[in-house]
């Protein structure tokens, strides 16, 4: 794996995650970055859940792809942002579990496109169960800052 | 489209979608339920961005995902509970608007399985813009309450 | 849809065709273009067969992704290719038939990326089932000939 | 990874490769397969070449499927046939090189579903370079014969 040119990286990926609304509504958390690499979980909550009670697929959606998006983002070039092209997530299991992780890794970091997958585990009981893997596909926008104020239309 | 095979099949799908705790949560309502279609729509607010203060696509992908597992589950038979297997969303446009809308058709609706295809559009200052496109695949589990106490593994 | 830029659209993508090898070996043929939409169609034959006799996935994949791209590059500057980042296909039926007609439309056209969705169907005893949809994403390479003296390494 | 089922799994693998006329006509060949776990090859001719002269995304396709497959089909019990029910691609450098080779893993295998990843590598001039990854969905179809006389639609 390369390594990131811009060396303030990890201040980067963990000042844009603090912006991320979202994650602060459900409670995640950005447990660990590295270059290429990052994890991100979510405990259990019934906000969470979907209509039999497990752990709805959105959120499961939700956190893999933002673990995604700053794996590749630790690879992107100072004055960038990342911006998720498509993902695809298959369900392997139903989302069961007290903590949900999302682990994902860059497999392709070209200067336009990446290419990232993830895997999301259930924690339950001290066990750990594969419930879902994503693989996706991220642009790098270009003198483009990664903060609130763009929000006018690219 | 093939006709529901249970008459209840709105009252049900309407009941399921109540008990999806995280559609409250993110403030989602179920516009339009019709044989193989439904519409989920969200209204903008701060709390489900991502960095840049657009929508975050996990909420993209939640309604969209949701939208299509109900357009499938309205075709199913009483006594079954629809299961997502896989999803992918090509994201076309910055999610920026007041108002998030998604609506899912069944293309494929077998007894075991379902293909669902869904549009998202923003809705903007009276007009609208295509946010993204959802493909889908769903699973019809037999002989499941779709309900909270089943929460043992499958 | 936005208009071609470039006014020899029709004749570059129809050259681009006929250099498609695979496209030769398997015998499929260029039914239709348009503006953001083409049409590939292949007859079946022994060859193109899986072990039980259906076509094989791999050609309805290798046809999809042909109109795909070409219904994406109908939209592209002059003197740019055509490149798939990704698809995903989805089978609905079996592929039994005497000849099966993928027909694609760009759904979004952008400068870098375009979205483009697929229907493939088969063509049986008169009547049409759908086998397959597919969605892509197609990135456009600027400056680059859509030629084979192009095989060095991007 | 569970052990397969049924003791003649290898048998019938190799059975079923070999009656897949397209891997023929496009000169593929099983290079390994193990319980859950395939690789398939098929050496550069012109033939498999888009119009810029690199292997064509279909043929990619074709042979990463068909390896899925067959790792998925290795865990599947007797008298069952598979059926892909969708697969995802992306694509990570163009094809080009003198030889390309699919290696499928399953990562889920139940009874019904099975999810498979696969990576697809360009070997060329003694290296080797990551062309494409796929994620696809398998079905097993129970007492169902994976053989030429089942043309009739399920």
């Amino acid at each position: 794996m390369k390594a990131p040119p811009d060396p303030n990286w990890e201040q980067r990926v963990r000042a844009s995650f603090s912006r991320q609304a979202l994650m602060r509504l459900i409670g995640a958390e950005l447990v660990d970055c590295a270059p290429g690499r990052c994890t991100i979980a979510v405990n259990w909550k019934e906000d969470l859940g979907q209509q039999r009670g497990f752990l709805h697929g959105g959120v499961t959606a939700a956190i893999a792809d933002t673990a995604a998006g700053f794996a590749a983002y630790s690879l992107m070039p100072a004055n960038s942002a990342p911006l998720t092209v498509e993902f695809k997530v298959n369900f392997m299991a139903p989302g069961v579990g007290e903590r949900f992780v999302a682990t994902a890794a860059v497999i392709r970091s070209g200067r336009t496109l990446s290419v990232v997958e993830c895997e999301v585990i259930a924690e339950r009981g001290g066990g750990s169960t594969p419930v879902a893997r994503l693989l996706a596909t991220l642009i790098c926008l270009e003198n483009t800052a990664d903060a609130p104020q763009q929000r006018a239309r690219d």
